[in-house]
């Protein structure tokens, strides 16, 4: 099926193919020459997707478009401040030709002439590239392939180009360029030469869209800082006199350039290129400008529609009495944890941290009752986070530590974790990678501070297993005599995918972490510990054991085989029945969990 | 424990607050004699909540910070198109209060005087409130409270406001104000008259945040239209001649007023507000450019940084085989399923649908292989969805209708459905609350269009329930005449919740609804039908049936009661002991059906 994008955009370009307004740049004859009909619009995501239409592999000369990657090559070389002092970001109120510098000398920005030469003269030849290499190199990266100049367009620009070189003069007097005006003109009449094609410039949008990384190679062409001045630039000064009904129109800072290129970029989101040689009297593409005002209405990519409303990051909140690890316990732990319980809450986030969503997070655990000891931060349906909040992470963590109150988190690969607290920072915040892990640490935790010492058993003893409660004793004692003992070594696995039911593990001390394989990928599940059983799922699967069983540590357990359950059913059936008839029990108390914490989790 | 953000902005403010650069406004004595130490420091969130800091109740006159929203309420009245006919959009470049009026007359601009004083002379008197009542009224909206004027500064604006009355006679000679230059000029002096605190400032800032509906009151001060216009010319415009460099420091649309006040806007997130009278050469409050400049680089404010990376909203694609209902089927449907069950796809979608969201979600349909011919849409993670990404909707049901395929939708309220298809398209795109009901639905509808007629069985006899396939005929038999047979009307509940353990059911024909309450909420989950069995969940429940299983339709079931197992463990115990055998491996394959789509979905 033909995406619904792609057929918008073949009906707008069908559309204005017949706008014929304005004429392709006089000035070079080789521009002079392009078709008029040529006519591409490019739309490039921040993950690489690039939507085209028209003549989107034609190439023509960069032109104007070049200025705000020298003059974020300049910002990268040296440093905001020094390119302040010779460029300032003001909006001149003038075309691009104009002569505009301020009683100092200082072009109005970069984006006229002016200040583009000066961006240009900026840029030192460095590691045996001269100036020039290091502008096509970037422009390259920006684009994602080797771009080339034309040295037919070169040719006449360096015959036609008085006014620039007036221009390049004049700085020189003010001492803004501070080395002979003649190369540095040069190189930018080479920069302005290079050519691109619709889909390159796309790119080179979506780059900067991308906060300055190149969305398919997954190059840095740019650091944040130059890219939001970049930005910051082309919104107040990049369509000349038109800035602000372009900025009521449109919403995307843009650039255009007299080979009838014109960018768009909406940060965070797409990269924009129109390529239709025609100009208006601003030297601006006729088409270029309409195609973007209809894409920024149609498609909502003016800045302020496009802005996501800062919903808040706080999927739920809940104290661990809600959702419990399920681990048995004995009754005095259970009390303890009825009581004390609330004092470990579990906050889930989700969508992007940035302000709003980090100012929500911050929000949440601030407003929390001072009796919560244990904050637990489910982390793992977060999506973007931006360095305020992981700022803000460090400071939570600190203001309840100085309280003698912990954070923890629940993530699966631990990048945040990482990126906030460094690696090492397991025992100060401890990590998970399930909210059950989470909480039987915290239930752990909370029994330990306010229950009696030894409440968390080491170990049971068969007859206190909850599975066997509907038995009498005397039944109880015949089976354990059935069972045969083992002792697991840490990291050893005793069940394995694929195995037939082998008869009822009970747990009589340490742990074991159960995981599953789905599409190729492991998945953690629950860890089970003394007083637990496992092996019972085999009974009903088809394909036998689903579930990976290892041990945590080393793990003491009984084992009533399958070869013991059938002598069992021929010795002594009333027996038997008995322990079926508790197994069945046991398996729907499961069935039941399960079922309420995915009617909690999924909120059918 | 305190916020981080109230603490960042308590330290921000006593760091500023040794600044002591500027004067207070000195034109009228009123405002010169503010206390230069009056500081104060706002932010308001777009959910509500406001930060304070300093002195956030002290009343000030909101003098040029009125321009935007009388701005607003002129596009508002008159359409976007009248109001341009009067004043224009473009920077000025001039100071607040030069005359600067192009050829025909128009003021550059409405954050400058001769615009502002144009924009209140459009506003009409309307449903027996005069001009200056509903810009009052407007303002108030805005703040979120009822706002009034200071007699004493307008008495005082008045009488020296002689620049301001030969604007508007200037602007009445050119025809631009329209009628009697003496009203309109008095009504702006009142408008700058307004007293206003920080916090009202910031709300009002936050409104426009978000998108012109008041975070806490909910009341719609201005439509989305009228917010874009008006942000768009306060980022070109808003700050006077500073436009490029406040654009590259802070990259919100501000506003700032000679009384000391300051707001700036960072759309889908925030509104803040800074309140301190010294003022620059150019009018504007020291320390209002200051806080700003200091919180857009430290919270990352920056409408580039602030900018969301448009990630995939795809969570998740897989074909319904991947995740089957559960519902049994006979072994010719299976196959039907099993060799055609790839031409139904789920598509897990996640996060915001603004234009980068959508795109993906739209790629990911428009790629899918011809042959796949029903396309699931599980949109219950979504959280915004902007109108482009609601057209995209209709876009793609177009074209997959067109092509005989077909939509469904996975969502638990219905708002996206209702918005996209209108309520009664129920046939068109079916509405699923779960995944389980959507994939049991695309099982049938794959079954019936790729398999033989009747494959989908109305009804199913007792030696043909899987859960009683391990036990042979005779035992079958046995059973089957143990039960009792029963009929049950549309909506009648066969099981509530709380009832102790009843016996098995077996669904012959119909279907049955089963739900829970958590939280006091009402949980759908699944539909089981014909050929499936309940009531053992009692079982294994401490406090006995978890379940509500109501009719769905007429419905046939057999009961094997509690009674009826009770003598059959008495009279036939070798059959009981199979009987109890194959609930406990019935029980252990739903145990394993629920971790496996525990694993898919948590992805723990």
């Amino acid at each position: 099926m033909r995406s619904p994008i792609e057929s918008y955009l073949r009906h707008l370009h069908t559309e204005l193919s017949r706008v014929t307004d304005g004429v392709p740049f006089q000035g070079i004859p080789a521009m002079a020459a392009a078709d008029p009909q040529n006519f591409a619009i490019c739309l490039a995501t921040v993950d690489g997707f690039v939507y085209e239409v028209g003549d989107a592999d034609t190439e023509f000369s960069i032109q104007s478009i070049s200025k705000p990657f020298t003059y974020g090559l300049a910002l990268e070389d040296l440093g905001l401040d020094a390119v302040d002092g010779k460029v300032d970001v003001e909006p001149s109120g003038d075309a691009f030709n104009e002569i505009s510098l301020a009683a100092d000398g200082r072009p109005a920005n970069a984006m006229i002439n002016a200040g583009a030469i000066t961006a240009t003269s900026l840029i030192k030849g460095s590691g045996g590239r001269d100036r020039f290499a290091r502008i096509l190199a970037k422009y390259s990266d920006f684009a994602g392939r080797q771009l080339h100049v034309s040295e037919q367009v070169y040719r006449s620009e360096l015959k036609t180009g008085h006014r620039n070189r007036a221009l390049a003069h004049l700085l020189r007097s003010f001492g803004i360029i501070e080395t002979d005006p003649e190369a540095p003109v040069e190189d930018y009449f080479r920069q302005c030469s290079v050519l691109v094609n619709a889909r390159d410039l796309a790119l080179m949008a979506a780059t900067l869209a991308n906060g300055g990384t190149h969305p398919i190679t997954g190059k840095q062409a740019l650091g944040i800082e130059a890219v939001q001045r970049v930005l910051s630039v082309m919104t107040t000064c990049g369509m000349y006199d038109d800035a602000g009904a372009w900025t009521s129109a449109v919403g995307m800072p843009a650039k255009s350039g007299v080979g009838g290129g014109l960018i768009a970029v909406l940060p965070g989101q797409v990269g924009l290129a129109v390529y239709s040689p025609p100009l208006d009297s601003h030297g601006t593409s006729v088409r270029g400008i309409a195609a973007s005002q209809r894409m920024a209405e149609d498609m909502e990519l003016h800045f302020v529609r496009a802005a996501r409303m800062g919903k808040s990051a706080i999927r739920d909140t809940y104290d661990i009495t809600d959702s419990p690890s399920g681990v048995r316990r004995n009754e005095e732990a259970v009390d303890v944890l009825v009581s004390q319980g609330h004092r470990a809450r579990v906050v889930e986030l989700n969508g992007d941290l940035l302000f709003a969503g980090a100012e929500s997070m911050v929000r949440a655990v601030s407003t929390l009752p001072d009796d919560v000891e244990l904050v637990i931060l489910d982390v793992r349906r977060v999506d973007e986070v931006s360095q305020v909040a992981l700022r803000m992470l460090c400071d939570l963590r600190d203001g309840l530590a100085a309280d003698r109150r912990r954070l923890a988190l629940i993530e699966v690969d631990g990048t945040i974790a990482d990126a906030v607290f460094g690696e090492d920072a397991g025992e100060e915040v401890p990590l998970f990678s399930t909210r059950n892990d989470a909480v039987e640490w915290a239930e752990e935790w909370i029994i330990a501070r306010h229950g009696d010492p030894g409440l968390v058993p080491d170990s049971v003893a068969v007859p206190d297993f909850p599975a066997l409660a509907p038995l009498d004793p005397e039944e109880i004692a015949a089976l354990e005599e059935a069972m045969e003992e083992r002792t697991i070594e840490d990291g050893e696995i005793i069940r394995r995918v694929g195995q037939k039911f082998g008869g009822i593990y009970l747990i009589l001390s340490g742990k074991v972490a159960t995981s599953s394989i789905h599409n190729g990928q492991r998945y953690r599940h629950a860890t089970l510990g003394a007083g637990m059983t496992f092996g019972e799922i085999a009974l009903g699967a088809t394909a036998g054991q689903t579930i990976r069983v290892t041990a945590q540590g080393r793990v003491r357990l009984k084992v009533l085989s399958s070869e013991a359950i059938h002598r069992l059913e021929g010795e002594r059936p009333e027996l038997a029945l008995d322990f079926w008839k508790a197994v069945a029990r046991d398996a729907y108390t499961r069935v039941e969990q399960n079922l309420k914490e995915a009617a909690v989790r999924v909120r059918d």
